[in-house]
């Protein structure tokens, strides 16, 4: 982990009041296959970085460069995570609890990897962002990955 | 995300029925700063993927190196997340629901973030665990690595 600074813990504030609901929060009752739990805050770890690069690029929250960085750097590093151990057999949605995988996962296995690749790679595009428009310039790119995967390997709400 | 084997996704089965209570089930109730919410997803994860190795290390799930390899990655990767979002001032124990987080986080921001960077090591030297008892051996400083955050970093339960 890297060193933070006062400027950015002092920006940091305003993360701390992003509007977005944690997924623990919403789905508190079941008691989950550790596997998808462990998924979810994944899940939840990668919302919550998008959460501060759109309030940045919305102007909701003021741009630093060291919290942008960490933000995208953040969500590289949660989509580079080694899937053996998040994506196992038999939690597939309807087989477990609170899983809106599909089986699509494990039977192209290649491509749900390539949509975490292409997700790394719309993260490390915003690392550098200069300032809040080019964060916005980025956030398409990113936000189309979420929707791309999330297209072809969730299943409906449970 | 790499792409996993069909060995590893089977033996992965076992990984989801490891009796480790999510942090998010025991936790339900509160509405957290999502700074925090995102903090306790990355815990469950590192816990889950300890939970892991601990097994293999039991002999409570069969050794498998792509399986000990990820989880250990994983762990590594986890611990090297930026602090930047995730430990933002304002949210430490008693200013903020559910937070366990010591004022010394902040003041001794080096001291803290050197806990994750032992982490990390120790989680990479497991990465080439040959066996269950090459885990065992390394289960001991991994441990240690939680331990000594916690006491220092960490105040009591809420």
């Amino acid at each position: 982990m890297n060193i933070f600074s006062r400027k950015t813990i002092v920006l940091g504030i305003c993360a701390g009041v992003i509007a977005t609901a944690s997924w623990a929060d919403s789905h508190s009752a079941e008691k989950l296959n550790p596997a998808v739990a462990a998924r979810h805050a994944q899940m939840q770890m990668i919302g919550y970085n998008i959460g501060i690069l759109g309030a940045v690029a919305k102007g909701e929250m003021e741009y630093d460069a060291a919290m942008v960085a960490s933000a995208a750097a953040n969500l590289q590093a949660l989509a580079k995570l080694d899937g053996a151990t998040l994506w196992v057999a038999g939690t597939e949605q309807g087989a477990t609890a609170g899983s809106r995988a599909k089986p699509e996962i494990w039977s192209d296995s290649a491509g749900f990897a390539a949509k975490f690749d292409d997700l790394a790679m719309a993260s490390a595009a915003l690392i550098g962002a200069a300032d809040a428009a080019a964060v916005g310039a980025g956030m398409g790119d990113l936000g189309g990955t979420c929707k791309a995967c999330h297209e072809s390997y969730r299943g409906p709400k449970n």
